[in-house]
This record gives structure tokens, sequence and C-alpha cells, in this order.
């Protein structure tokens, strides 16, 4: 559910209210029902254990309560609610790990109210990979809309520390878990990976920057060896229109905005963060607590609509639960 | 014209071609008449002066032959075209600056070919701002579409250099030359700037970069006390979706690709690349002489009428030519 302040148990009724036009699969929430029934007037039924949540989905939001969230006011988090978030996120991991759950998704949380009860991870994918024993250097973050996936190879970090963190084995090893992820979670049996340069027109030669020659180039070229199909470096700039996009099946770039701008500029409601690399599929809508808007009936359910079917597909795809 | 052998005889026929959809105020090309005829099959007029360029219009493209561009074969550039494009450009500039024409649109050149002949201006804007007689410095490279105008304060430098250039001074520089040529150009009484964060989330606060803090928002409250509507540093990844795009009249964006990539996602085929802080009107489509596919009749027309829409609609509104 995330925070309980947050947009999430929102989106979350929202998409259980739009789970018949968009086919979804049954899903339970996590967290304080009472979140849920502060912002939404609709049938919400309690549940103690997953099993239950298949057969009253049909008929309300099976919501299991992990803690009491203390007064929740929408738009104002508090310490409370951020133990609720964190115990959530704790019981739905363990779920998905146990497989009494296909799959995880995270809703939005507010990191410094996380932060502020000793939570130390960078966000909920590290959180997430760290319980899955897998290094974070071996996971990716993916984000996805109807019409591209990106990643980004460095993510939350200063511009200015991009260049030196972007090493061939950096590249190496996040095309690779890309790769293996778009074939386990999205049955694509080839995938086209597309490298953005790091330099204005991807260096133009040497003359706007050395590291597509002396990184990018190498790495790429190692990736075809391998018998990876990736193309690049192209210049950022112009890799995002329809007709570029359709020419590859994830764009990898260079650094966080590189990524998400076009991402957003194009996906804004319906961007999906996969994380790839781990032996449970995890998805999250790629937007944030929105606390501004929350308890206004405002918010959009579209993200967290495509997360919830995107885990879906990729849990059955990889079996990891049987379809529904 | 551009380059005889690139897609810019192609465009500026197609351009004419259309002219009555368009609504296009006359406009005449500078070349050589051949290299349109070699790939367009439409009426041609040869004139001698801009004079009989209005008349001709309505029947013919009307071109000025400034130079033989020697053998022209689209896709395959040379010297001869080169020099051919340099002379068109010189006759283009100077015809404007005497008022004989009411607004400078270049077509796509070859940077590599221009330099084999002693050209020695990174390019056409660099050229046509020193023939005006203004420092590159005081000018400001805007590209625009039909729902976003984006400015990149920093141009064509390696990423890394970036963080140096970035200073108050060519903040103020940039955004003042911006604020008076969106009035100026486009009738824009008050325009509100929007600007990008350098870093990813545009700093978080310092957590991520601290360039935000100690450079962006001392400039943006500068601009404010002189009475300028200007927001951020904003994210950047979440300020180009449609609802924040109908926020701010333009975005002024740290690098390059961080501006461009936003306004090719959205307008590969329609963005225009207009100059500001000239005495004169100055457009050009935002694509390259695409010699891959010159002579095969599929270049996509839409920059270059935008560029020529644009360029006539700024001048009348300048009053450096009567309305049509």
């Amino acid at each position: 559910m995330g925070d309980p302040a947050g947009i999430g148990p929102e989106i979350i009724a929202k998409a259980w209210a739009a789970r018949d036009v968009h086919a979804l699969a049954p899903f339970f929430a996590i967290g304080d029902a009472r979140a849920i029934e502060r912002v939404w007037h609709g049938p919400v039924v309690r549940i103690d254990t997953p099993d239950h949540a298949a057969s009253a989905f049909a008929d309300a939001l099976p919501v299991m309560t992990v803690a009491d969230a203390g007064e929740i006011v929408p738009g104002h988090p508090d310490v409370e609610g951020a133990r609720c978030a964190l115990q959530s996120l704790e019981l739905a991991m363990g779920l998905t790990q146990a497989g009494a759950a296909c799959a995880l998704v995270t809703g939005p949380v507010s990191k410094s109210q996380l932060y502020s009860i000793g939570f130390h991870y960078p966000g909920q994918t590290e959180f997430v990979s760290d319980r899955c024993g897998i290094a974070h250097a071996n996971t990716v973050m993916m984000l996805a809309g109807p019409t591209l996936r990106v990643v980004p190879i460095t993510t939350h970090v200063p511009l200015d520390a991009v260049r030196g963190l972007l090493t061939v084995d950096l590249i190496l090893a996040k095309a690779r878990v890309t790769v293996r992820g778009l074939t386990r979670n999205f049955g694509i049996e080839r995938p086209r990976l597309a490298f953005a340069g790091l330099n204005p027109h991807a260096g133009e030669g040497g003359a706007l920057g050395m590291e597509e020659i002396d990184v990018m180039a190498p790495a790429i070229a190692i990736l075809r060896e391998e018998g990876i199909d990736a193309i690049g470096p192209l210049a950022a700039d112009t890799m995002f229109h329809a007709r570029a996009r359709a020419t590859y099946d994830a764009a990898l770039c260079a650094y966080h905005d590189q990524a998400l701008i076009p991402l957003k500029t194009l996906h804004f409601d319906e961007g999906v963060n996969m994380t790839l690399g781990l032996p449970i599929v995890r998805t999250s809508p790629d937007h944030g607590t929105a606390f501004a808007i929350a308890g206004t009936n405002s918010a959009e359910p579209g993200a967290m609509i495509a997360a919830i079917r995107m885990a879906a597909q990729a849990a059955t795809r990889r079996r990891l639960c049987e379809p529904q």
C-alpha cells in the first residue's frame, strides 16, 4: 500500500474498481484497511491469508491489515504511517518469496519518513534486492510504458558522477541482466538493445566527448560477441521518436534523466518500474506519494493498473503462479 | 537550400507544393535550381531579384541560382556543393539584412564539407550571429514544436563540460534573451520560463548535486527580481508531459540532450530551430541533411514548412515585412 497518507490506497482502490475493464488478475492490498476506507467508499474485505484473496476479489477489495497506522490524514505523513508502510513491504516481500503471492507490487513510500524510523536503503528496490540476496549491482531498474522501455545504467547520482561510474563492466552487467529480464518476464527471445551515447550526438566521433569511443563502443562490441543484439552508442536525442522506438526492445541510457525524460514525456500516467535480476517479480507504479493531492480523489490509477498487469503477466510467464 | 546533395531541395519543393494547405507566405529558394529539378518535377521559375518571387510564387517555386553546384548527386556531397551552400547562405543572409527578404530560413548543410572549404564556424547559427555583429553568447538557440519550446543553456559540448559552463551569468544571459525573443517573435507579453535542474530530481535538496542550490536557484531569484516569470529548478523528468508543458512558454535546460530529447521525442518531424537575439528573423528545420535518404522522395517536409511559417509569423509581428 506504500505510505498510508499518500495516494497508494486510492490508486489501489481505483485499480480494483477497474479490475474487469483491464482484466486484472486477483490482487490484495497489505497495510491498514482504514487507509483505503478513508479515501474510498467501495467494498473492502479484510482477509487473514492470501488464500482468501482470490475468492473474495470479485466482490470486494481484499486487504490484509499488517499494522495500525495510527491517525491517518491523507497528505500528512507521520512515523506511524512509515512503520505501517515498512511492515507492509516486509510482509508482501515475505509472502512473495514464499510463493503465497505470485508477484510483489510496491506502492509509493516517503523515503524521508522511512529514514526517520531507521530504514537505511536508498529505496524499496535496494531493500527488495537485499532480501532476495542479490547484490544491487546485479539488478536493473527498468521503466516501462506502452511504447518504450528504458534502463538507466547509472541511477540516483549527481550528473557529475556519471562519467566516473560508467565503466565497461557496469554496462556489461546491466545489459546482460536486461537481456535475461526481457526474455524471462516478457517472452522476448532475442531482445534488441539500443544504447544512448553519454554526450550530445553520441560524441560526434570524439569531437564532443570520448566516452562513446573509450567505454561504450568497446562494451557494446563485447555484448555483440556474446550474441546479444545491441546497437549504439546512438545520439540520444534522435532515438526516442516513434519510428526509432520501434527498432529496439529497451533503451539503455547513461544516466537518470536521459532515460526518465523520454519515458515520462511519453507515458507519465502509465509508467511502471520493474526490477530485473530478482528471483521474484517486483513492479511499482513509477510515481511518488503525491502527498499534495492525497485525499482529493484526483489520483490517476493508470500506473498502478499497469504495474499490476505487468506483474501478473511476468509471473505467469515465469510460472511463478498458475494462470488465472 | 543548404547542401544541394541533401534533402534541402526536396523539402523546399514539397513545402511549396503544400503552400495553400499551410497558408505559407511567399518564399524563394537560393542555391542551384538544378538541385531542385534533380529531385522534383513540379514547376520552377528562375528569378534574379527577390521582387519577382512574390508574383511568381502562386504558379511556380521561385529559385535564385547563386552558383553552379557542379554534378549534383543526391546523397553524395562534394566541395562544389558545399561552395554552393555557403554562397547561398551568404546571399540569403545579405538579402535578409538588407530588408529585401523578411526572414531567413536555412536548409541543412554538411559541416564536414563546409569545413573542407574553409568555413570556420561551429554551425550556421554562429555564422549568422557573426554577420549580424552579435556575440554568440548573446544569442539563444531555441527549438520549437507545436507543444513545446526548449532552450539548451549549454549546447554542443561534452557532458562533462556542462557543469563548468553553467554559471549564473550564462543562465541570466540566456533567460533574458529568451524572454525578449518570445515577446518579439511570438507576441507573448509575459513569457513563463521553467528551468530544468542539472541533476536527477533537481538535486533532491543537495543529496544528488549542489548546482541547483549554488547556481541555478540564485540565478532564478535574480530573474524573478527583474519581474521575469521563472520557476525551478524543476526535476527534468517530470516537466515535459502534457499537463506540465501547459504551465510554461519555454523550458530552459542545462544541456543539449536534456532539451533535445523531449523536443524530438514529441516533435521529431516538425521541430524548428530559431535563433533569438538577432536583428533579423532566422529559423531552420531541426534536422540534418539526411544524405542516406536524399533523392528517394521520402523526406518529410514538416519541419521545413513549420520553419517557414514560424519565420513569416515572427517577421510580420516584428514588422520586418508587410503582412501578405
